[in-house]
């Protein structure tokens, strides 16, 4: 937890915030500080700045908050990504929040299991918690807009080209394609496909829809593995 | 596991070779080949191939292993690393190793907490087990070299500068540096920090080595997200 993340209903009055009890252990026992002690905060969806422990009572905790500055500025690449495994949907999402993504669509493919869709941990909450510790990581406060597609033919054929916008739609596949562009600083849409990677058929939709195929070296990629190498190459991090 | 990794103790005679129990249920349960059946497979240091299944009975598996190509071409990038927390370091190594890595030092820093030294998980074996895990990801065979150097000064002062040999020396540091180099076909060295950072010293250190700093935008990344989107960025993945 780099950045202090205040919620709305944390509020108090004035810059009085009260902190939450995850935040209260972090300040205590990591930060180790004591009343007068200041570490960063930022309000969700808001400004970064300080925080000073204005009281500290057993569990409870105020801090007065006073901003100072802007987040760190957005990473303009929208994110199609085929759903991953559960396990991994977690990490996923924390690192595409930390790298700064706003935009991302969790999409159906042919070769992610069905059952990934059943999963508890595609409950809007849950996902909303993963990003906010993305923001924590980051000093971020903009949470990305993340929506679900689990059909995949409907999404593309409909939504994709309005979702994606202006800039370059680009695809990373295997075979003998010009290598990925790099160090870009205008919008880009980067579709990642899933282990084992997009059918012909989702390949050909998606270059209907004006996304062109890259190569991205030989090496099988796990998809965690994948998404911050392919961030990092394609974009110039603001 | 997108390669059998076949190990010399697992040499039969001739082409034919003995599974092991892991591998066996891979084949069984993942793949669900039978006798016949044929998936790719590859020799620890050496080629890869076809593996077909000549005989299953009750848990032994042996497969006849046909070389008919060599493993992707390494990435000419060496790894500076300062040891990650425990429970990152398994997917650090597997990540590195994906990516085609072949040379790492997990070296000491001031942030470092002193106990991370003192880990089972820093045992040879594990290690090696963590980077073998990246080789049958990645379809790789030639394991990378791992050196641990739990005393900094030492190292990068009698150590460093030949180990790193020619090429550029990159240091990732939060800062008004020149931007990270990207899409490098040449060997490189890359130094990255602890959670926290390299401090001054060390940076001073790295730098009377050669290292240049260059930043790698304004947000805060785990290393576990930094490492790929480094690579990613600096090297064009061959």
């Amino acid at each position: 937890m780099n950045l202090l993340l205040l919620h709305p209903h944390q509020h108090l009055h004035g810059n009085l915030w009260r902190l939450d009890e995850r935040q209260c252990r972090h300040v205590r026992d990591i930060l180790g500080l004591t009343e007068g002690g200041s570490c960063r905060a930022g309000i969700v969806g808001g400004g970064i700045g300080m925080a000073q422990i204005e009281s500290r009572e057993n569990n409870e905790m105020r801090v007065l908050f006073n901003e100072d500055s802007h987040p760190c500025p957005p990473l303009p690449l929208s994110l199609l990504l085929a759903l991953p495994r559960p396990k991994m949907l977690k990490r996923i999402l924390i690192d595409a929040t930390s790298l700064g993504i706003k935009r991302i669509v969790l999409i159906n493919s042919w070769k992610v299991d069905k059952s990934y869709w059943q999963t508890p941990n595609l409950k809007a909450d849950l996902l909303r918690e993963k990003m906010l510790l993305g923001l924590e990581q980051a000093r971020d406060t903009m949470l990305p807009e993340l929506v679900l597609a689990p059909r995949f033919k409907p999404f593309v054929e409909d939504n994709l080209n309005a979702w994606a916008g202006p800039g370059q739609r680009i695809l990373a596949h295997p075979g003998d394609y010009p290598p990925m562009p790099g160090d870009l600083t205008e919008p880009v849409t980067l579709a990642i496909g899933p282990e084992g990677g997009w059918t012909d058929y989702e390949v050909s939709m998606l270059q209907q829809q004006g996304f062109a195929c890259h190569s991205f070296g030989a090496r099988i990629l796990r998809v965690e593995t994948a998404l911050p190498a392919l961030v990092g190459r394609v974009m110039r991090l603001p």
